[in-house]
């Protein structure tokens, strides 16, 4: 019998909430809020859940939803997808990432993805036989920043696919105008395509985020993924999206119907309704601006007990160095976790196996703030 | 680049839903309730929801949820499967299968499915590379039963997979003991592996469900999967499981986690607790005679219109002999769509392309007492 696939180890969200709860420590590993959902969104639930909303969607997700998310990207995109061939709703993020790395990826395939990276990016290219080429954000004052000299040099051989994640998770960085243009050029110029991660787009504080797929010549050749989840604050909904030209919608339509069939009506039905709130803008200023004082909170948390953070512009995270901790970032995050009481993910978690990951750990501000003043009490013990 | 994985087709379900209700016919097509979902699961939803419930699940799903699943296939199975090394909750019945096969199927493998059968079984085989292997449930006066013959033939030659259904969709075949004995002992013997699709296992109306599991050997080489989905008559939820001994889950659960992560958390509470009603037993009595008297309802109607069915001994369907209205099953399909006004799927859809399949339209009666009447009306314009 011939091997199957390389299979994921357990994931370190997962493992490291487990911990965290077995061990009392806070928990600033997976990226989840400890409040949420959004009110906005239990009410819509609580509207539709009377009405029919039980039975099998279509396999490419109710027509409301699909509208309502047409809608509420626009303005990123620069152009309103069709409904119809251009929008699929998945099982969360994480179905439209599968799906496009099924139908995109070939054995061989080299596929460009930023480094470091959320884990699940090399797990699909791995079990697709293809093959990961890490292009780094390097740290520096102005945050973790595209390194255009590697972008430009994976691109001097054929590149399948490349991964783009903004607001990127685990630095924090929202790609510039500038560094999403040289992404577009390099990919209209090697008639390419890109799958771009914006699970995060609500949430940009500093910088507004903008889409690959608003660049020339990009809409025809990239899949942009969204999702409720952080929208939302609803992580454990799972509805999620895919966006992509007609021709790849419905490849991405034929793998999702063999994959799941469909996502959950009901909870499909209530994001749609949330989505068409005339609260929603307020809703979304209100939620940035929550979470922007969160980051400001833990992060001053941090410098105040010596592990300096880089600028965070989005996302729910912010890294930290952890060099005055321990020799390497699994020891400082183990450190943090049973000394200090305080759990994060090592950043080593989001490089391939065998790069040198940078003694670094992220810890996720998209917490209450008493949780945050814990944390930061029990990161004094430190200094 | 080498051509992808071959792609299903659109939905004949989600196609049939679709040209049911753009022709105002009624929809006997797409196996779902018209009425539910269960109250018992709407009161549980409503519950949980205020609650801790909207933020990621562990990835093999809420441990209440596993073990309400444990409990819930106890008395089919004849053991309590271990809910943390033996079930994994996924986003539906449909993960469940999807995953089994990504892990269980090699290019080339063999493997035994009943023919007619649920479409998904084929294009999963094909989309690891692996052959279908058809063995016939005949139609006689008992129903359609397993071709025993046919399927130690099949045994001759290496079998890497054998997929079960029972109750079986389309047929509404509920397996004896004698037939599951044959397959259990064939398995054993061969020492290979099963999937069994059991998401109508609450749907057995005259002979009682037993699982393939509970054979002798077979705990350990089985895949057993179900859902809520039919038991609560909630097919938009996708609420699915799989059991399968401590190795295998392993491996389902790493492909589960990089395919959706983990299935909604609020839908999977409510299950749990919906599962851990005290009606329970009592709902699930209901539910049977509910349904027994619905298929009743349609045989009748369908035997006096000169459509005479096989007996159906479990889940939503029944079948009916449409030999006297056109010369092929999609024919007599398109002919009760169009000009009875009454939709359902022709056998056809559940053969393997190119196999033969007899002039026999599927309907399902999992639809209210009115809409049986309304499609009896309409089927009296044959006589
Ligand atoms: C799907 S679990 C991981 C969630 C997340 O976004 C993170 O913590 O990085
Ligand atoms: C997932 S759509 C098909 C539903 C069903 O069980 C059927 O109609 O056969």
């Amino acid at each position: 019998r011939a091997p199957g696939p390389p299979l994921a180890g357990p994931s370190v969200f997962a493992e490291t909430t487990r911990l965290a709860e077995a061990l009392g420590a806070v928990n600033l590993g997976q990226g989840f809020p400890d409040t949420g959902p959004a009110p906005l969104l239990l009410a819509a639930l609580g509207q539709v859940q009377s009405g029919p909303v039980h039975q099998y969607s279509p396999p490419q997700g109710l027509a409301s939803l699909r509208e309502a998310v047409s809608r509420l990207l626009a303005p990123a995109l620069g152009y309103e997808p069709d409904p119809a061939s251009e929008v699929t709703i998945m099982a969360g993020a994480t179905e439209a990432l599968h799906a496009a790395a099924r139908v995109l990826l070939r054995p061989g395939d080299r596929v460009v993805v930023l480094e470091p990276a959320y884990d699940l990016y090399a797990s699909l290219v791995e079990q697709a036989g293809a093959e990961v080429v890490g292009v780094p954000l390097r740290p520096g004052p102005a945050g973790w920043r595209l390194d255009r000299d590697a972008l430009k040099q994976a691109f001097e051989q054929p590149v399948a696919l490349v991964v783009i994640n903004t607001p990127h998770n685990p630095t924090g960085t929202v790609l510039t105008e500038d560094e999403l243009e040289l992404v577009a050029q390099l990919v209209v110029a090697s008639d390419t395509t890109a799958l771009t991660d914006e699970v995060y787009d609500q949430l940009a504080y500093d910088r507004p985020h903008r889409s690959l797929a608003a660049w020339p010549g990009m809409r025809e050749r990239t899949v942009t993924v969204g999702a409720a989840s952080k929208t939302f604050s609803a992580t454990g909904w799972r509805i999620g999206w895919a966006v992509a030209p007609a021709a790849l919608t419905a490849a991405l339509r034929a793998s999702h119907q063999v994959t799941t069939f469909a996502a959950p009506t009901p909870l499909q039905a209530a994001v749609a309704l949330a989505l068409e709130s005339p609260e929603l803008p307020h809703y979304f200023a209100q939620l940035r601006q929550t979470f922007r004082q969160r980051r400001d909170q833990l992060s001053a948390a941090l410098n105040h007990a010596g592990l300096p953070v880089w600028p965070a512009e989005g996302s729910y995270f912010v890294l930290a160095d952890t060099q005055s901790l321990a020799r390497s970032a699994p020891e400082s995050a183990e450190r943090l976790l049973r000394e200090v009481g305080v759990a994060g993910i090592p950043l080593s978690a989001f490089f391939l196996p065998g790069a040198t990951a940078p003694n670094v750990v992220r810890l996720a501000f998209c917490k209450s703030p008493e949780v945050i003043d814990e944390a930061a009490r029990r990161l004094r013990r430190l200094g």
